[in-house]
């Protein structure tokens, strides 16, 4: 498989207004998107550094399993999500080798990604997504 | 503070050599420094993507951090690493915001970086490493 790069790290938040003092004041990185996804039940707030943008997940409901992360292992890095050239030709190419796939097909993210995750019991402890600019 | 980019990210496992067919197999990378750091009781694996190190991080005790991050968490990303231009700088600077720091002054890290940790009660829940190369 090729990986070009961190695409981004998704970080689970209580809550992104809480955690923008820290992020923008601390940190002095630049929060330059805000966007809910719907079917994540997530809201998200975008910073980059460098290649790599941070995503902070904030829940929006109860039941949304950034709720269930939080509730289990308190609030922290989500997953990692590695950019590659052909999302579909790096899950063919993991599921050949025995990995256990959670999307068989890429499906669409936050900021129009083609994005899809690995199973992560199949991925030494690290919940893993491939990503790539949509349309591709 | 000034960030130029994510240096690496520091990943607990329980055992590297378990770690290494899904980091070099499956998802194509390659391990290019394994290190003992003593007196944080841990063996550590270095992997490049991008602008990015992953750092694998093994403990070697019982009573390693690493080890009891695995017992409480279970396997996953246990820091993030910034770099910077200057890590003193930075620190007096995240001091002076209110952040409580875990090392004052910067310490010799794995890989001859100069490293210093924040305090993880002020980082939005993730534990943050600033660093730079060694002998700055």
């Amino acid at each position: 498989m090729e990986l070009t790069h961190i695409e981004h790290l998704g970080i689970a938040v209580k809550s992104i207004e809480d955690s923008l003092p820290y992020y923008e004041g601390v940190l002095g990185l630049k929060c330059y998107n805000i966007e809910v996804v719907e079917d994540q039940k997530v809201k998200t707030a975008f910073f980059k550094v460098g290649q790599t943008k941070i995503e902070l997940l904030e829940p929006t409901a109860e039941d949304s399993t950034i709720a269930k992360f939080i509730e289990k292992k308190g609030e922290g890095i989500h997953h990692i999500a590695f950019a590659v050239p052909n999302v579909q030709e790096a899950l063919n190419e993991a599921a050949a080798k025995g990995v256990k796939l959670i999307d068989e097909k890429p499906r669409r993210g936050a900021e129009g990604l083609n994005i899809a995750f690995l199973h992560p019991k199949f991925t030494a402890g690290v919940l893993t997504e491939l990503c790539m600019e949509g349309d591709k």
